[in-house]
This record gives C-alpha cells, sequence and structure tokens, in this order.
C-alpha cells in the first residue's frame, strides 16, 4: 500500500517504522521536518511531504497521531491541509485522542470530500508502539473498517471496531478516564499505608495478589520505587483525557462526581508546574502531607 | 496441631474445612451452632465447642473469621472469652477485617495474658477460601508469625508478614479501599460508554487490554453481564471498609479526598435499602440516570 503518516512523537514514529518494516510505501509529514526521528525513518526509506496536502495526494491511507484536537484540525484544515486534497476512496484514520464530537464533525468533512475519516485511538504506550502490539478502538463504517484492517495489523495487536464515528474516541477517553481513577486510587491507598509505617514492597507482595491489582497501581508502585518523574504518560496529557471525558460526560447528561474530583487533583499538580512530569507525580500530593507528620 | 477455630461464615467454614483435610485437630464454635455448615464439619470430623473460652482451652492456635470488631471483641472479652482461657504460648490469629486500633488493642490484651494475638486477614473471596489459595497479611512480631505459619499455610497461598501488631489490618484496608475506588472509577467510566451508545462487550474487548484493566473492573463487567446482584462482597461490607479506612485515614492525620467522595456513594446505596446486595449494585447509581436520558 501506499501511505502516508502524520505525526512523529513517541508514539507515531514507533508505528510509522512498523509501516515500513511491513513492507509498504511511506510517506511521512511533521510539523517540525528537522528532527533526529525524522532522519531515521527516511534512513529506513520513508518519503518526506512538505505539507499535509502533498502527504494525502499519493496515499490510499494516512495515519495521523499527534497531540490533540487542535493538532489534528491543523492538519485537516486549511489550503495545504489533508481535506482539501481528499479524494474518493481515500481513508484517514486519527490515532490521535480527541473529542468524540469533534472526531464524528471531521468525519462528516471528510465524507462530503468523498474519502472517509476514521477515528483509531490506540492504548499501549511507547513499548507496545515499538512492538506493534497498540490495542486500536476504531469508530466508523463497517466498510471503511474493514478496508482500514490491514494498515492497522502492521501497528497493532487488538483491533476492535467498537462503533460508528466518534466511537473510538469514546472508548479511548472511557479507558484513560478509568485508568486516571485507578491511579488516583493507589495514590491515596499506598499512602495510607505508608502512613501507617508499612514498607512499599510489604504492601505490593499483598496488593499484587489481591483485589486491589490493576494497571494502575503497578505502574504508579514501580514509578514510587524508581523515584523516575520523566514522562511516560504527562499529567498535562492525563488531565487532557479526564477533561474530554468530563465535557462528552456533560454533553450526555451523565453525572460522574469521582471523575470530576480526580480531575482536579490532577489540576492542583498541573498548578504547581507539573504538567510535563510523569502522572505518577500525583502521588506528591499525598507524600506531602508527611512534611506535616508531626504536627497533630 | 490441636486447632480452634471460631467463626463458620461464608469465609471461616471454607478455612476450618481445609485445617481438617491437611490432618489437624480442630474443636469450632459458631454463635448459632445448630446449622448445616457446622453440622458438615463435625460430619467430616471437627469437635464442637460451647463457649469462646472451652475452643481456647485445648488449643495450640485459635482462627477467629467474623463480621465485624464488634463480633471480635464479644469472643475475646467476657466470663467465656478466649482471653480468659489464654495460657502461655498460645496464638490467635484474626482472619477478620477490623480497625488496626482495635487489633493492637486486642494484641495487649492477649500479651497481658501471656499469648499472642495476630491480625490476620485474608483476601481471595469464597472461592481462595475453598481452594485454600487466600492471600494473608500478618501483623504481629516474627516469633509469632513464624509459629502461626505452618496452619496459614493450610488455608493460604500468598502469606506476608506486613509488620507489627496492626499492620496486616492495615495492609488489608489499603487493599479493599483501592479496590473500592477502582469499583467506582469502573462504574462511572463504563456508564460513560453505555450512554454514548457502545455495547459493554465492545468495551470490554478494549478495555481488558489497555490501561484501564483491574480485577475491580473486571469483576463489575461480570456482574453487569449476568444481572447478578446475590452477594459475593456485600455493599455493606464494602461501605464498611472504606469507613474503617476513612478513620484510620483520620488517626494518621491523612487527608484522602477520593476515598471519603466514593465512601459517600456507597453510603447513598445502602440509604437506599441495597446494603445486603452485591457492591456491584453501585453501578445502579449511574444506570437511574439513564430514566431521564430524554429530559435534556
Amino acid at each position: 500500500m501506499r501511505l502516508g503518516f502524520a505525526g512523529l512523537g513517541i508514539m507515531g514514529q514507533r508505528m510509522a517504522a512498523n509501516l515500513l518494516r511491513s513492507g509498504h510505501s511511506v510517506t511521512v509529514y511533521n510539523r517540525t521536518a528537522d528532527r533526529p526521528e525524522v532522519r531515521a525513518l527516511l534512513d529506513a526509506g520513508a518519503r518526506v511531504a512538505q505539507t499535509p496536502a502533498e502527504l494525502a495526494a499519493g496515499a490510499e491511507i494516512v495515519g495521523i497521531c499527534v497531540t490533540d484536537g487542535a493538532a489534528v484540525a491543523a492538519l485537516l484544515h486549511g489550503p495545504h491541509g489533508i481535506l482539501g486534497a481528499l479524494r474518493a476512496g481515500q481513508l484517514v484514520a486519527d490515532h490521535s485522542t480527541i473529542a468524540p464530537a469533534q472526531a464524528r464533525a471531521l468525519a462528516e468533512a471528510a465524507a462530503a470530500a468523498g474519502g472517509e475519516f476514521l477515528d483509531a485511538p490506540v492504548t499501549g504506550g511507547d513499548r507496545g508502539a515499538a512492538a506493534g502490539t497498540l490495542t486500536i478502538m476504531v469508530g466508523g463504517s463497517k466498510d471503511g473498517f474493514a478496508r482500514l484492517a490491514p494498515y492497522l495489523r502492521c501497528v497493532g495487536k487488538t483491533i476492535v471496531h467498537v462503533g460508528p464515528s466518534g466511537q473510538g474516541q469514546l472508548v479511548k477517553l472511557v479507558n484513560n478516564f478509568i485508568g486516571g481513577i485507578a491511579l488516583a486510587g493507589a495514590a491515596e491507598g499506598l499512602w495510607l499505608g505508608l502512613r501507617g509505617g508499612v514498607p512499599l514492597e510489604r504492601m505490593m507482595e499483598v496488593l499484587s495478589a489481591g483485589s486491589a491489582q490493576s494497571v494502575s497501581l503497578q505502574l504508579l508502585a514501580d514509578r514510587m520505587r524508581s523515584g523516575d518523574a520523566a514522562p511516560g504518560f504527562s499529567l498535562r496529557n492525563r488531565l487532557k483525557d479526564m477533561d474530554l471525558a468530563m465535557r462528552t460526560a456533560q454533553e450526555l447528561a451523565a453525572a460522574l462526581p469521582v471523575g470530576g474530583a480526580v480531575a482536579e487533583l490532577f489540576r492542583e499538580r498541573l498548578a504547581l508546574g507539573e504538567g510535563d512530569l510523569d502522572q505518577s507525580v500525583l502521588v506528591r500530593r499525598y507524600l506531602a502531607q508527611g512534611e506535616n507528620q508531626g504536627a497533630g
């Protein structure tokens, strides 16, 4: 296949590399082209497009993986945007995490141009992206999903067509929303045990084998052991997804009190200047209480 | 070994059966003795004691597994209580979930009588109890733990000495606290997806393979599929443990805002008369919002 791929961040560069490895002809586009990760892909056989429109011109499928909805809109719209170059039968697969409502609007705009825009957000982190084992949740038509599937199998392992346009994004928000709350719960629980004098390792021996076990608990405990705050998933992006989930819930008139409270705790850390650190710095909120341990 | 075991509820009757199966001499005590589960144990070779004191009289180790702190106190104190009959070198292992502060107080009372009271709460549910694969977290002295270990291995698989008296209970509260918050987060997240029109099965295909995965999410999804509200873990007991965790946090001057909010959501369902149903009925709080779906 002739493929285009826009957005060569931590996830995108690994996904593009796997597309190349699968033997496809791949053209890439990145807002800032003069970066080592772009050059590495060119060395591996990719070509580079100067504009999103040029990327779309020769491709059967265009993949997108950028930071947020504004970045997706910037690629799609405008005189050099993907939508202006889109022809009948072309597919756009958006792997970014954006609002379901925006995904539906972009799908309508693409359909007006004769193409199809499918939301196909991913989960599995940089390791899953490198290994080609991402979980991908797709929103769009059955036909579009069937045509997209061979492309998706180059970058992911668990690939699920969850429903019509926007529902891939909705499930992604649900995934990150549940994970965000579980992370906050793990932070409070581990802090309670630490405050009571139980060492982290003793607790984790039990909790890993008990009903508290979760991906978030394991992630948090690993970070607390290592003390590493370099972002695997940044606090800023975690909050972005919590806020998208809460806004989507508002549109659906769904009241989610725990999610609302947890979003505010992440926002507190953002206000303290920790947005670009790993989401696990949320636990600092609790550890800081230890500073006044003798005050009671 | 000559063993005593008090409390033959869902967990205790299965634990006592495993002690018998391991070839030990077991005497049992239950507040109401004329019950099928007591008779089944007698048929399997157990003897029955008429009072907690009689249970303690001939036993090297006395196990306890009852509902709450008041029930544990009732067994230990009073003219026919275990403490009055306790002799030097005897061990009491309490598998109930009670406040760490109460466990420490009972340990002091037992030490005054020359014995040792260790907190040894369990997790793993009725299935873990039946299979003898419970996870057991023990608070008490190193020597007491070493002497208790052969007994514990008859009923559990992952057995961890987490620290001095009370810390077994603390880790149990941490486990259930983290699980309770994860359950509430899963309920909110799944509801957001359902409200947006994604079928539960489609969501779970993705979430089971993603960063949202947890024991609580899986438990909740299974209950939502089956519609079964018979208690595996009752809402009343879930709230009891959340409240014990919050009270312990207060004693430690630890602020846990998410835990406090989640406890109130469970309390709301208790107030609606659902205390004896499974904890997963928390999700009804969200499903009820669907009744007014057209109102916005």
